[in-house]
């Protein structure tokens, strides 16, 4: 059971801490790590691990029940909408949506702000959908997303789909497109539960949990209950949300470790004040950390101000500087400050500073800048 | 973080060890659990757990790359084959193998041994497929299934689907059908390295990882490469084989703590003289449990004696008396033996005893099944 290989000592000089600012999966909060880890062989005192556990046991049971209450609480959901923790990620989803919610003859709006909205315009199309596209970010390379309660929605669409947060090209929406009765759909996985939104507008709201919520391998889906009544029966059980609204998210086998991590995340966040005062310090992290890059005048953002996403930060070193910016990832892992390449489709730097990310670890990251800066 | 409930401490008298006989999530090797406590909130000195690690870091790559090299090693999986580690469980498997290689115009060939075999039929017919009935278990309420060798297999079927271990019924298929050149497809998700197989003889082979291999959340799928070419253009993009083969089962986040653990648990077989080593264990506490049950004058085995499992023991109390069983169950869980009840379906005991379960565990079981029948 030794490891035969060690790529994570190899050439550091490890600090005390380290901060991970990968993009997914991500930090989780210190205190969840420890308590799973506590409880990991011996959950509660039952003489075995809750990654063991039956599905069907009374001891997972009161997991994914307090964990659904914990969402339920976090994001004032009411009892028109379910909640559903699945797997596939936020990609399978990119497909269910469509195959439960498009109507025959109806084009389904889409909102292209970058590499993963463009991936569920992709899918509904595979699936025959005609595409009403209100907002095309392409020709702008995704820097902006400008003020999209202004956007013209066709009442005639099936459904909106956007992407809240952008993590490829740091945008994230200020505002939310005004639907009207059209269900708006949002792929939340890397905003979610990181400031507080009216759940009241959304059709449907899905986010992998490996950014905010817990580890890969579940999607939580939020869907407006009346929604799930639109599925032609020939979709398969498996992917018709009203399998899984039936059997309340074990009609089998769910991914119980992940639910346990979600439910240990929520709770965390419920200790803690919630969304409001989570929000609150992202705002203080996100402020600081642009604050640096605009104040130096050798970083610099990529993407339009206004739109600045508050969990991925992305940047780059002069106009792109790639030798300086691998040096600048190589010099950082090495000071315990991991996972700032930028995204393969940009390049660049990228810090994910989602909500378990500790302040304390913006403020190591900015002197890190401000010293490398200095010295290159 | 304290948990508000404990199911676990209540009215039981918990024995030293505990022996968790659940079906499935079920145990895992006890060194296995130690060594992910032991790392898990600092991998191998990185600083942070693996289940933070990016999927698109070296430290997973090397986890992922592991984990498919020890499942090649264990079933000897030629370079025909790929391997993949997917999400949605056997039950999404259902769906993607007819949408993947049935052929229109050609009937699939089910044998139908019980609960998942009948569910996976019923996906093919959901998606328009005629279906061939090669085997039909359910007058006989599924208590043997017979010489499959010897089933006559129709060329003109597109594949045949069998379910080589059945959980709920307690019977295992004792040899395969001969399918010449039609493709067979087995869902192996409760014997897959159990007991020495040729993967030669199948086209595809897949098993939720929550039995024998892992934590639930990863489906493992091993497919004949040239079998991927058959899917039409329509499926979306998640739910095509080809897709996971190009990306190396990374087109989008994976489980990856389910595959960090499928990991550590084929490293634990590996070093335990791989499946020839386990089998001869396992055969030796599947005969001393039936042999327990057939002894006895308390209780009975629920199936054919030439079908019966080695990974899950079905029997009852006499002719299934409940209120006894319910005893039974609830005696044995404070005596530190969990999971004894049967499936829903079915009603009755079971012990699932997979490669995990300590022969110890059957010692136990047994010793208490003897003086639970004298005092009953």
């Amino acid at each position: 059971m030794t490891p035969k290989q060690n790529f994570y000592r190899k050439g550091t000089t490890m600090a005390n801490e380290v901060y991970n600012f990968n993009a997914g999966p991500a930090v989780l909060p210190k205190p969840v790590m420890l308590k799973a880890q506590e409880e990991f062989v011996n959950y509660h005192g039952c003489g075995y691990g809750i990654i063991e556990e039956s599905h069907r046991a009374k001891g997972f049971d009161e997991v994914i029940q307090a964990a659904e209450a914990n969402l339920r609480k976090l994001m004032n959901i009411s009892d028109d909408y379910e909640v559903l923790f699945l797997q596939g990620g936020a990609s399978l989803q990119f497909a269910m949506v469509p195959m439960n919610i498009a109507i025959p003859g109806k084009k389904i709006g889409f909102c292209d702000t970058g590499e993963w909205s463009h991936k569920a315009l992709k899918e509904a199309k595979i699936q025959g959908n005609d595409i009403d596209l209100i907002f095309d970010g392409t020709e702008d390379k995704f820097r902006n997303i400008g003020n999209a309660a202004a956007w013209k929605i066709d009442q005639n669409d099936a459904y909106v789909h956007i992407c809240s947060n952008n993590t490829i090209y740091g945008t994230e929406y200020q505002n939310y497109p005004e639907t009207g009765d059209v269900p708006l759909v949002a792929d939340m996985s890397s905003d979610i539960m990181s400031r507080v939104f009216d759940m009241n507008k959304f059709g449907i709201v899905f986010a992998g949990a490996q950014k905010n919520m817990g580890p890969s391998g579940v999607a939580l889906v939020v869907i407006r209950k009346d929604l799930a009544d639109r599925c032609p029966e020939t979709v398969p059980t498996m992917l018709r949300y009203s399998t899984h609204i039936k059997s309340k998210s074990l009609f089998n086998t769910p991914n119980t470790f992940g639910i346990y991590i979600i439910r240990l995340v929520t709770d965390w966040m419920l200790e803690n004040g919630g969304v409001p005062a989570i929000q609150a310090i992202n705002e203080r992290k996100a402020a600081k950390l642009y604050a640096a890059i605009d104040n130096s005048n050798f970083f610099r953002g990529t993407c339009g101000k206004a739109d600045r996403s508050k969990m991925n930060v992305c940047f780059r070193i002069g106009e792109g500087d790639e030798e300086l910016e691998k040096k600048f990832v190589a010099e950082a892992k090495a000071a315990g400050l991991i996972g700032l390449k930028g995204h393969r489709a940009v390049g660049g730097l990228r810090a994910s500073i989602y909500n378990a990310m500790p302040e304390a670890g913006i403020d190591t990251l900015i002197s890190f800048m401000d010293s490398f800066a200095k010295s290159n």
